[in-house]
């Protein structure tokens, strides 16, 4: 099943419930997938339009510029959309750490089996 | 903020309301995002247990072995979580397509203003 929002090129987000769709970020250089966000309508524009990352706080309920408070801003490269638009990838060059725990990445952890290992 | 489950080495993942954390596969090769998905309890289990990428389709309401119709599966080289442990990210060997619409990533454009351009 394919329709206009999935092979057009008219920017239609999928909007959940809660009006967010997901943000993944990745780092330019490393191609690491550093954390995992989410936008409304607001963060997504403020976003393309600044060139840096801005999210949407579900824990706060407020919007959420990356690096406002800690100085690790995120400059956008590149704001891709998939098939459904109801996710966004943001290649990104981090000023620091991506994680508020200060790792790089917020995937700080790898599953084996029924548990977890540190690979920081 | 920190507590257990994000320093701690046990998994001990966060689920929504619906179940679900977020799952966001790239490729193990060129690093690209090939696509976000869902996963319940029961799909992490079987993708960290299989070694192969399983989802939970909220659109279908049912367990979805990834390629299992297509012949697209997703071999999984590593699978890795975040602090709050409500996403993780799978690292993988992708056998063909990762979308429905033939594009290798479900990211195939970029948001540029407005609109959206092909990166395919």
């Amino acid at each position: 099943m394919t329709d206009s929002r999935e092979t057009g090129l008219a920017l239609d987000p999928k909007w959940s419930a809660e009006g967010l769709i997901t943000a993944v970020v990745t780092d330019g250089d490393s191609g690491a997938v550093l954390m995992v966000a989410h936008m409304n309508a607001e963060a997504l524009r403020a976003t393309v339009d600044s060139g840096e990352a801005v999210f949407w706080s579900r824990s706060r309920g407020e919007l959420w510029r990356k690096g406002a408070t800690s100085g690790n801003t995120m400059r956008v490269r590149e704001v891709r959309i998939d098939c459904d638009q109801d996710a966004v990838w943001l290649i990104v060059d981090a000023a620091g750490p991506a994680c508020h725990t200060g790792e790089r990445s917020c995937f700080y952890r790898r599953i084996t089996g029924d548990a977890l290992e540190s690979v920081a």
